[in-house]
């Protein structure tokens, strides 16, 4: 899964795929090259193994009726298309959306977007573990509420809302539905999908391929399309259909949830690991808590620079990430941190460990070996 | 390139990806599965190959400088982006907008969705050779006019714009922009790409990989951004940038691009050998002219159901398209050789032969028999 003397610890940016999914991909590209949307033979042929691979999707997410997928280039667009598009949609039933203040800038961005528009947006705030209180939104929910959207693991901290009470919530006013980014759950949690109206999944983040994703919603949902042009996928995302990118975002999907409670179990397993490694190191202050999700271990630096750290780290082959990789570029600062309540100086300085199926209990002792060097020796 | 005993003649639908585009992306899948966003080594590994991918693109365009590359999912994905980004950036500048009727429907629903937003749009109609007659856009440029965007190569009948003299009607406005559907030139016509503000490549139209494409532009043109997230490609296009995408459409790209005159040359006299055996047939009627691109042959059946006979000619293994394979769903009837003047019988049983490097003079006989044996026997 991976190469010899590296350690991938950035599983939440990105995953290498599995070997059956490329195989997959590669065998269908060079022989279901046909356009779904064409009417001859090839295209029936494309057009049959899309359709499984829908099919396929909301059976891996053990949802037998009343859900469609459309598919798009991921997780960003498909948050951007539930979000905006119902929206935009249904303003003429109410013009106030709820969200939180520590979603992924592919949920938040569309937020500000929409209060340009004219939207009235509360944002949430999360409390001390990163964690919506449900009886916040219980208080912010109004009549004019059309839209929730709160994710399902936070992808920095992991801090896990509890969808369960928050779809109660929301389901108790009948114009509001609820959105959830759960990109960093699929394939990892056993959530429990029949309690949202509209969720997402990330190809390349289950170990399937970058460019791969699609948005899941109940089928009687309507929204305005983002992407104009030749109608495909419901007429709600146009462009000709990539199914192979489709069928291979069907497998990983497959794969990954056949597994999911060992999975779990194991990398449970390594996380404790590392954190006994990581909790006593002077300097370090964790950010994710005991009830955040194991895939994730997130803390902060109050002596040294994070990204220096991060660096030198990779320069030993050991990869993980500071702040997230859609964020690293623009700014330096964890806004998820902050709104814990932590400090400016923790807000800059953190650290993120992902893990996946490819990392191991001795992955812990060659870091814990390698981040006390790095630390003891950094000014 | 193709199984045997099949003839593939949608090439204007999709093509099937080169061998060494489908291994270099395997390859890359594997080996180079980092975050391009991430700040450790195979972030930045995978960076330098997504930067390499643009400047590839660039160089395969003969765009030495003053052009970026955005990555897209496709061509549709860009041309929104161009369009609609463009309009809604600069609309304090004006608020009128050019484009003809026989655009491509990612176009048309662009201009459509921008009338609705209150944009004053002209449709130019096209002569009946199926192109816009300069004289007919010069009389619609207004001073308020700040984009323009007229296709290369027409998808369905091949009808070719002239490029050069369009460009500089719409260059005498110092406010206004031009863009170019070039979906259908990429790879295959010899376009001086310095002569466009915008333009776009679909990768699957270029034996590249469905779900990769990109715009090309200005560098200093400002879009605003259709999909909101991390700030990816520049601030214009949010989402994990699909890196072994990108270098996967730069090779098909420059795979094509570097035999594009000998096999304009020989797709040529494929395309004349196919117009032999077929202008005779009683009840067809051409709808390519001379003057259209020798890679698409269009023409309408004036006695027979022309999706009729595209089933009976897939059925023995001949893949032809009616229509486009982006309207195929939606309506039975082409708008582009309707708005050559045509009748609506003939508007409704149109067949587009588009020719690939697969072909040879062979598959004109075989088409020419099949086709003749299906004309007789179809009531």
């Amino acid at each position: 899964m991976r190469n010899a003397n590296q350690i991938y610890l950035d599983h939440a940016a990105t995953t290498k795929p599995y070997d059956e999914v490329v195989s997959l991909y590669t065998r269908m590209e060079s022989e279901i090259y046909g356009n779904s949307s064409s009417i001859h033979g090839l295209g029936i042929e494309a057009l049959s193994y899309l359709n499984k691979a829908r099919e396929s999707i909301l059976k891996s997410l053990k949802l037998n009726k009343g859900y469609k997928v459309i598919f798009t280039s991921g997780a960003t667009e498909a948050n951007n298309l539930a979000i905006i598009g119902y929206c935009l949609k249904h303003q003429n039933r109410g013009k106030h959306i709820i969200t939180s203040n520590v979603e992924h800038p592919s949920v938040l961005e569309c937020f500000r977007y929409l209060e340009k528009l004219g939207f009235k947006v509360t944002y949430l705030k999360v409390n001390r573990n990163g964690v919506v209180d449900p009886s916040e939104l219980e208080k912010a929910m109004t009549k004019e509420t059309i839209l929730v959207s709160l994710m399902s693991t936070n992808n920095e901290i992991g801090s896990m809302n509890d969808l369960s009470k928050l779809s109660q919530i929301v389901h108790a006013y009948p114009k509001a539905v609820f959105h959830s980014d759960t990109t960093q759950s699929v394939g990892k949690d056993n959530v429990d999908y029949s309690l949202l109206d509209m969720f997402v999944i990330s190809g390349h983040k289950i170990h399937g391929l970058k460019g791969s994703g699609c948005l899941v919603l109940k089928d009687k949902i309507e929204l305005e399309q983002r992407v104009f042009g030749g109608g495909q996928e419901d007429g709600l995302r146009s462009g000709t259909v990539p199914v192979s990118l489709c069928c291979s975002l069907a497998k990983s999907l497959q794969i990954i949830q056949a597994k999911i409670s060992a999975e779990f179990e194991l990398i449970s397993k390594i996380h404790q690991q590392f954190l006994d490694e990581i909790k006593n190191v002077d300097g370090v202050e964790l950010n994710s808590t005991s009830s955040s999700s194991p895939y994730i271990l997130n803390f902060s630096l109050t002596k040294k620079k994070a990204s220096v750290v991060v660096e030198a780290l990779s320069n030993v082959g050991i990869y993980v990430s500071s702040v997230s990789a859609c964020n690293s570029k623009k700014e330096a600062s964890s806004y998820v941190v902050a709104a814990l309540g932590k400090s400016d100086v923790l807000a800059h300085n953190t650290i993120r460990l992902s893990f996946g199926e490819d990392n191991n209990k001795e992955d812990a002792l060659v870091f814990a070996r390698e981040f006390n060097k790095i630390m003891e020796n950094i000014r």
